[in-house]
């Protein structure tokens, strides 16, 4: 069988400029990256927010498993079959770190007929977004230290600095360290560590800033620590948030490639919904509504993380409305979610069908909460057995929901022509009412609860006094409008990874919370989830190369 | 005064293609990064390898004072005024790195009326190129200490770990750490530091490869770290070769920039000839040699330093070979030589001109011994007084050198036009006869006594005796042909940077030495000299920013 790198190097790709073209976007706004990618120029993403809005679909999935779903597949393809049925559709999706490819997961390309290429460009270093934010994220730290070393002018307290360094890597060593050590010459020691690119509150910042403006300001807002009377020093204390904003000013602009079918892609912002927020750029998703009748784009992950961090993060903070929501499953994942063994999935086995499927209702029930009119995409694989999807059909059926069998990851467009009906369907017939699950009003502590409750169906919430104490600190300081970004294991409703299918009164355990005060978030990490992840003991790097043509094989 | 980012941007530059059209690049070799900027198609690089060569210059300097010399400057003039007198020149030069930009120096792109442009993109992340050697870097840290976790099967010696870590910034807080806390479950502690990625010998790597399988070779021979038996532990040995190259395929093709003056320039490689070799990469300046007549490419700081890696470390494996030597002085910066103070450089002073030019004289008989004919380019300032010039021209006259007038920051290539004829004469004089002072058979110890007494006229190497005994395993390993790369101060012939002039009977201290097996050298570090700039109390950070407009500020 082919592999997916094989699929997509077989077929070729037209001039970014041809599918700009058709997208809307001229030439002269268009700023190329190689021959098959291009940043789109922000005087041209500016004047097209004058334009009406197309509607958005949000892909999102069940929690996780080893079997894969196929989230980015099913976007991929669903805009595929859109543009093939004659409604133009805009892909929007978040551009992949470089962690996964050399550690277990692989990229973020989607595979077989539905791809976004040239994959080995975008999971590698792609139009060098992710590089930025390391940079500018690297670049306050260095700032904060530096002003350490120097004697402090704006007295913050060495052993209270939040801001971490970053690299986008997978390297678990890096996440504890100390640093400023060997003598006077060489900083101040402290305790210290590095989190992964995109849990960065720089990518966040990327990700949810509407223009230039609006990206300095937010870096200026960033709190890198606090004095001994508990007031907070800012990167704009520190001088540091032109500098950054410098770093990232091209990184703002939204990359455009396209799939192997043609079709238009905005690859642009951080993934990782399990530790970050992790969508496409709020400036990707509003130019292509502005430029297309349908956005089709991926919260990562679970609904659980991706979903709800996407609706009541990126949503609120950019006013979108999405008009339908898909949810992707498989048989294969749900009869692991039901007790199945791996080595089992090939044999048809409707007792843990049926079992696992508690996840996928469950994750309808919580979209169908904010108002969304449901659809799942049943991603089929040639093991799945007729009894099985009928079992999924009726099951869904029973919900009021509709299942859709695809098979774009074999076919592209066609395998995926039903599915775009169903969601031509529930576009046109204007059911969505956007609903956020908590008033912004609400306290910290009471909108992780509402999570936790609504979402999870956890029974408690284990939030220690000292992080109770710095949630109220912060509402007293006027950060308790924000919304809370839940960092949790992606495998599970609950905060531990092994609890599959749909598990009940299990206890949220919070670990740290961090304030991101220019992203306009708090993060409340919660059971062992690693803010960097660490690296497999055979990892994918090994087998990562050149051929003799100097082409990169091995990456999946 | 207009800066120089006011000078680039009010100066309109040609599409990337035309440039390359003019410098024989064919438009289906060229792959755009933005308008303004290009890499060069490794095919088209291979494929350029059968013309015939043209000549090398090499432009070096005098030891750098806080006055500025100008010699990125006056490489760029001499490149612009051989173009403009018909002679088809390839000016060569290294990419700058993020450290001095947000810290004191600046950029690298030169000044006045004599820049490579766009300077705020190549300044910043220009084609990506630094970031990808962070990126293959870190992915070898990353897998030496995930190899040492998952039960370290290789016996590395973790107390041997000799690979650091890479940050393209300004950072003394990286300089030494400890990695690997928090417990089991997050590696395992031990020292470790991070140097600029200008120092990383995978920037090394880079410079000196021929082509992508000998990218690939030399990565797979970085030696990591010891056994405790003494025996090496390869990057191959870790499997980490592949994906290294797979990150800097693209960063191995050279970038294709323009002069204001429309002369084009190949801006690849990494900068530092104090703590790395620091020159343009051989791949490009050995395409720069098939495409031109004549190449004009800079060796970093001082001669002793920069010209003295250039010509034994990159010309001798890359088999190059110069026609000529510019050396570049002022008369400011010879009057801070001389003893004078910087507040009365505008005052004429011809004793301390005098005194001072035995730096300058010292650097004229240096590359002499190299076999080089030599010219001195004498970089004009409006306070230079005729009396001073013509010092300087009647001293450079005894020594049989002829020193030409510059004034191409003002004046572009009309400026330097003179200098231009005077390189264009040696040239075709034919007089160059390139030896190195070493053989490549001379123990490592032996070789940095030749550099120390031919070069720095030191009377004494200082080699502990544990840095001794390294030399001699490493010799033992087959490891003793390799040059020496020496890390020390760029203000001095010496390791102290307060020993302006021309020094003589100073001991040169080695502090520590590294091997670098797969770029092929052996780094000697000398006196205080950091592999990780610091940043200092108001770093140029806290000036750069964006205008309304979006455009970058503040950069210089």
């Amino acid at each position: 069988m082919a592999t997916d790198l094989e699929i997509a190097r077989a077929t070729p790709l037209r001039p970014i400029a041809e599918i700009a073209a058709r997208a809307g976007i001229p030439d002269a706004a268009l700023i190329p990256y190689g021959r098959y990618k291009a940043k789109i120029d922000l005087d041209f993403v500016r004047a097209a927010e004058a334009r009406p809005e197309g509607a958005l679909v949000l892909v999102t999935g069940i929690n996780p498993t080893a079997a894969g779903e196929g989230k980015t597949t099913t976007t991929i393809g669903l805009g595929d079959a859109l543009n093939a049925l004659g409604t133009r559709a805009m892909i929007c999706l978040r551009a992949p770190s470089l962690g996964p490819c050399f550690g277990t997961k692989g990229g973020a390309t989607g595979g077989g007929r539905a791809q976004v290429a040239p994959m080995e460009e975008i999971n590698l270093h792609f139009t060098g977004d992710f590089h930025a934010v390391t940079s500018a994220n690297n670049l306050l730290a260095a700032m904060v230290d530096n002003h350490l070393h120097w004697g402090n002018g704006l007295g913050l307290d060495p052993r209270r600095v939040g801001w971490r360094r970053a690299m986008d890597m997978n390297d678990r060593s890096l996440r504890n360290t100390v640093v400023g050590l060997g003598g006077a010459a060489h900083g101040v020691p402290r305790e210290d560590g590095f989190d992964i690119t995109a849990a960065s509150e720089v990518m966040a910042i990327l990700c949810l800033a509407r223009d230039l403006a609006d990206l300095q300001a937010r870096l200026g807002r960033i709190i890198v620590g606090e004095r001994r009377d508990g007031s907070a020093v800012t990167a704009r204390d520190l001088k540091a948030d032109g500098a950054m904003a410098a770093l990232l000013r091209d990184a703002l602009a939204p990359n455009l490639v396209q799939t192997l079918e043609g079709s238009p892609a905005l690859v642009h912002g951080g993934p990782f919904a399990n530790i970050a927020h992790g969508c496409n750029s709020v400036i990707a998703t509003r130019l292509g509504l502005r430029l297309a009748e349908v956005v089709v784009t991926e919260a990562g992950f679970g609904a659980d993380l991706g979903a709800e961090k996407f609706l009541h993060i990126k949503c609120r903070a950019a006013g979108l409305a999405p008009a339908a929501c898909v949810i992707v499953a498989t048989v294969r994942a749900l009869k692991l979610h039901g007790g199945a063994a791996k080595a089992e999935l090939a044999r048809e086995d409707l007792g843990a069908l049926a079992r696992g499927m508690a996840n996928l209702a469950r994750h309808v029930e919580n979209m169908g909460k904010f108002g969304l009119p449901v659809i799942v995409a049943l991603n089929r694989f040639t093991s799945d057995t007729e009894a099985e999807i009928a079992a999924v059909r009726a099951a869904m059926a029973r919900l009021g929901v509709e299942a859709v069998l695809c098979t774009h990851w074999a076919d592209g467009a066609a395998g995926a022509r039903d599915l775009a009906r169903a969601v031509q369907a529930a576009i046109a017939a204007r059911t969505a009412r956007f609903t956020p699950l908590y008033p912004e009003a609400m306290p910290l502590a009471g909108k992780l609860r509402t999570i936790a409750r609504e979402i999870y169906r956890a029974a408690e919430v284990q939030i220690p006094p000292p992080v109770a104490a710095r949630l109220a600190r912060w509402e007293e300081q006027g950060f308790g409008r924000l919304p809370v970004c839940v960092a949790k294991t992606q495998f599970s409703f609950s905060a531990d990874p092994g609890l599959l299918g749909a598990p009940e009164g299990h206890v949220l355990p919070v670990r740290e919370v961090r304030l991101s005060a220019g992203a306009g978030f708090v993060v409340a990490i919660c059971g062992d989830i690693m803010t960097m992840p660490g690296l497999p003991k055979h990892p994918a790097a090994e087998r990562i190369g050149l051929d003799a043509a100097g082409r990169i094989v091995g990456l999946f």
